[in-house]
């Protein structure tokens, strides 16, 4: 009887390989060989999971993002039945932001893909909709139920990543103004 | 007798044949023969301005800066004497944010030059000391005087730029989440 291919340990193994190789060499350098290499597959079995630049391009974010979700869901697990809106932000964000060694390489990766984007940006065609949902879904959390304000908390993650991934804050600066944007926002309704 | 060489002339000219290049292709793609192309000069002369990649991305960064710099210094020159420190911040950051086409070149640049920096931080070893001072300058504007608030504006505008460029935010919902924040930052004195 043949082995049954267990497709989701060998696409977690491609991908992998392909944060890890993105995070050492950036995005834009890599090249189906080396992500072949260092999972230690055959060039053909990568190229099963994406044929062209772009198709890396959206697979390595694609893996990027069930990682993040992945560390939210436990993260905010961890915090037992209805939390308060402040901590579950906090909580949220901070599983999100580029803290240590392994979220330092998603982010590395994530910040290429935006950086692609930026020149095309018809390669995420949903993402526009997704923003506005997530912006929607932090809206809800904030006491004044503010879209504008809930898109600034966003864009200011999003900084947050961008500025430790580039050494300029360090995860003591970015956590500090994550807070005291959160008290500002937090503290009005008082 | 010789003509005399404009090298300020040629240095521009090849710096926007170079932004031109890196916003429709991507920092990472562009070549020496590309930059050359699009500025209508010979091959050595490009390279008279960099000759390795990290040297074209530092020129670029440098190139992109200076005109930023420039926006900056004709928007507040514009406010006249003393302006308040609302009006000088919000001034400021709207001319550095990707709000029209020229300035998308410009900010598409940064970003490559940002996700370069996330995988090589040694490209930019002065970053963490000038990214410093501007929150100092930044905090000296805040009612509170909040290095950690400073940090978040200036995270802020990052976000804002980045989800500018991909298409996330479109220029009312950016200037609109700018305008809630320093609403919230300026506030609190009251």
């Amino acid at each position: 009887m043949p082995k049954k291919v267990d497709h989701r340990e060998r696409r977690t193994r491609i991908a992998d390989a392909l944060v890890r190789v993105a995070a050492e060499q950036g995005l834009e350098a890599v090249s189906l060989r080396h992500v072949a290499a260092e999972a230690g597959v055959s060039a053909g079995m990568v190229q099963h999971y994406f044929r062209t630049k772009d198709e890396m391009m959206a697979f390595a974010m694609a893996v990027v993002r069930e990682r993040g979700q992945a560390r939210v869901a436990a993260a905010v697990a961890g915090l037992g039945e209805d939390p308060p809106p402040r901590l579950l932000l906090r909580t949220l964000i901070g599983a999100l932001l580029p803290l240590d060694e392994g979220t330092r390489d998603d982010g590395r990766v994530a910040l290429a893909f935006l950086a692609h984007l930026a020149v095309r940006p018809a390669a995420a065609p949903g993402l526009r909709e997704e923003t506005a949902q997530l912006t929607e879904f932090i809206a809800g959390l904030l006491p004044s139920r503010d879209a504008a304000a809930a898109a600034g908390l966003l864009a200011l993650m999003e900084g947050l990543g961008v500025y430790l991934l580039g050494g300029q804050y360090t995860g003591e600066q970015a956590l500090g103004a994550l807070d005291a944007h959160l008290d500002l926002l937090f503290d009005r309704a008082a």
